[in-house]
């Protein structure tokens, strides 16, 4: 069942459009973290709905992603830049919706506005309370869905390849866990470029998904070194690669630039094992991760860049000619989320179990249109 | 006096032009450093010219220029990659001149073209036999002095700026020395492209001349903390800094970093502090100098580029591409080499001298037509 249909026929947000709030008393549903640990420890919980401040609007959620943040945070690893999220915690970074409610002094939004959004974690309620510019206003034809999958993977994808990585004609780039959210868009955004070579590692039965979306040599890395496997086909290694997982993957990955190369560090996803937080991960993750030395670098001419979307909320320039870029790429069908599977939020445990076990391919959404949620 | 003037009433080259040598037993002199240590180490020495192999070509030298590398391979601390230089050395990392032979198999340059070219020392020779491909064709209008002057400068600005910074529109770049040679061709490149913010440290009574240059903000770095005066004009700092001196300086240029900021380490001007090596020095910017923590660069979305002109010698595509851009600029004026003196091959003790002594605005020039030389 299309997204699309949903919409035309009962899409939640049609009844309120136009209308602001009158009754700031009114409740809402919010998806609560109670306490650090395993999938079960989410609890739905009824509450009122956010007061809007000056400068912000209020957004009636209809679709959320999920992303390792959040999983993260769920074992309370997450550390942002308003220190770790606090239990009882609302997770989630990113959103899709309708904006309800305006605050004193927002011009460039109004009540109606379909759009998608970033937030420092609290998307996961059915309404959200955000600054005016964390949220972009979305196409008339641009699924709920496809907008809630944007945000946080495509805007990483973009600026660490466009900014940090200064990805042009002719360059090659490794991607890590290529059919995740940040993978496939970074494999769809490297082929917006002429002539790039995309390496990406996944479980073998992703590769033709991935090979269509525009990776070049997928390598299975559960049964191949992925160090050889890329210097088999170029010797010389690639300009740039895209690390989520930190630890001995960023030796490896620092081996295999080429001359004025870059390492894109983005996440520590091999801290994370298993349900619950492992220590023994942690502390051998930080423990391989190396440190580099400048004067070492520079005989090797490679540079190391770290990344984090979450401490660039500030950066609204940045961010906003980022989505402007994107999202002109996806009208023109440069670009194309692809979503997973669609979940409940009562089943946020189940979803984020399955983006845990790297079932997915893309992305994962939460909705709280229970009708167009296909788990 | 006018060198180009010279050139059309002497020029030595002329002579040979279209002539290759007959006789591989021809001398030639060659500047020699007997042993590490002072400026007085250098001696003046006759010896064969060298042979020329399949894929190179001999150049009769008419200019060479002087670099900080050629200052640290005096003090024995140079370390290239091929190892340091074992005395006796002829060091000189480039140069301009007439081809007078060519090797087998080269094709794309003949007797009598005139070039400039790169070398991992050894150019301070009155012939000099190179590979072909480090040898670059310049105009019929371009002096040798400022084909001398090019190489190391333009190529270490250009690739820093526009490889690893990824400079473009209404960024801003942060310049140490600027009215040295890399300095000066940075400020250049900076000013071809839109809205670029420069900031440059230099000894007060050069601010003049490098305002001129396109230094909008220069900072006596001897009498303030250009941290202070970087953040006093741009609170959030810029977003490019280049480095050539190390130690507590790069702990400085990174915490001046905007967010998505790039620092680009390219050398240890701090470890030379006098006409000898000084071992307290060297121990402490090397002891200075940070090392540098994916986790925390994550969170600080920073990054850290080494780089090193003299491990590119193999990337030929890359140093032709980017000679091909920087001589476009050259011809359409947006670029032009500062020659700030010219010395005969003989004094090059006092010639290195003052660049080491930080006297030198732009280029400083060594030659051996000794009608041109003004020292």
């Amino acid at each position: 069942m299309e997204f699309s249909k949903i919409e035309d026929e009962k899409c939640p947000e049609k009844e309120d459009s136009g209308l602001a709030i009158q009754d700031d008393q009114l409740t809402m549903k919010e998806m609560q973290l109670l306490a650090f640990g395993g999938y079960g420890n989410f609890k739905m919980v009824q509450t009122e709905r956010p007061k809007v401040a000056s400068g912000q609007v209020l957004v009636k959620v209809v679709a959320c992603g999920i992303n390792f943040a959040d999983v993260s945070a769920r074992q309370g690893l997450y550390n942002g830049p308003t220190g770790a999220p606090s239990c009882p915690a609302v997770l989630g970074m990113e959103g899709s919706g309708v904006i309800i409610q305006v605050g004193e002094g927002v011009q460039e939004l109004t009540v109606g506005n379909r759009v998608m959004f970033i937030t420092m974690f609290g998307a996961w309620r059915e309404c959200v309370a955000l600054p005016a510019n964390h949220c972009f206003k979305i196409s008339d034809t641009m699924t709920f869905q496809d907008a809630a999958a944007i945000p946080v993977n495509y805007l990483t994808a973009y600026l660490m390849l466009f900014e940090f990585g200064n990805l042009r004609k002719g360059k090659s780039v490794l991607i890590h866990m290529a059919a995740g959210g940040v993978g496939w868009a970074a494999a769809q955004l490297c082929q917006t470029v002429p002539d790039v070579t995309v390496f990406g590692t996944a479980s073998a039965h992703k590769h033709d998904i991935i090979k269509k979306n525009g990776v070049h040599h997928p390598i299975d890395y559960h049964t191949k070194d992925y160090v050889q496997e890329v210097k088999q086909i170029s010797p010389s290694g690639v300009d740039i690669v895209l690390d989520p997982l930190a630890g001995a993957d960023t030796k490896k990955g620092y081996s295999l630039l080429r001359p004025l190369g870059k390492i894109i560090v983005f996440g520590g996803a091999n801290i994370i094992r298993g349900e619950m937080r492992s220590m023994k991960a942690l502390v051998s993750t930080w423990w391989n991760t190396p440190n580099f030395k400048p004067f070492d670098m520079m005989v090797q001419n490679k540079a190391v860049c770290g990344f984090h979307l979450g401490y660039l909320e500030k950066e609204v320039d940045l961010l906003h000619n980022a989505v402007h870029d994107i999202m002109k790429m996806y009208q023109e069908g440069q670009v194309k989320p692809h979503v997973d599977s669609v979940w409940e939020m009562s089943k946020v445990g189940a979803a984020m179990q399955h983006i845990q076990e790297r079932k997915n391919v893309g992305k994962v959404i939460l909705t709280w249109d229970d009708t167009t949620a296909k788990r």
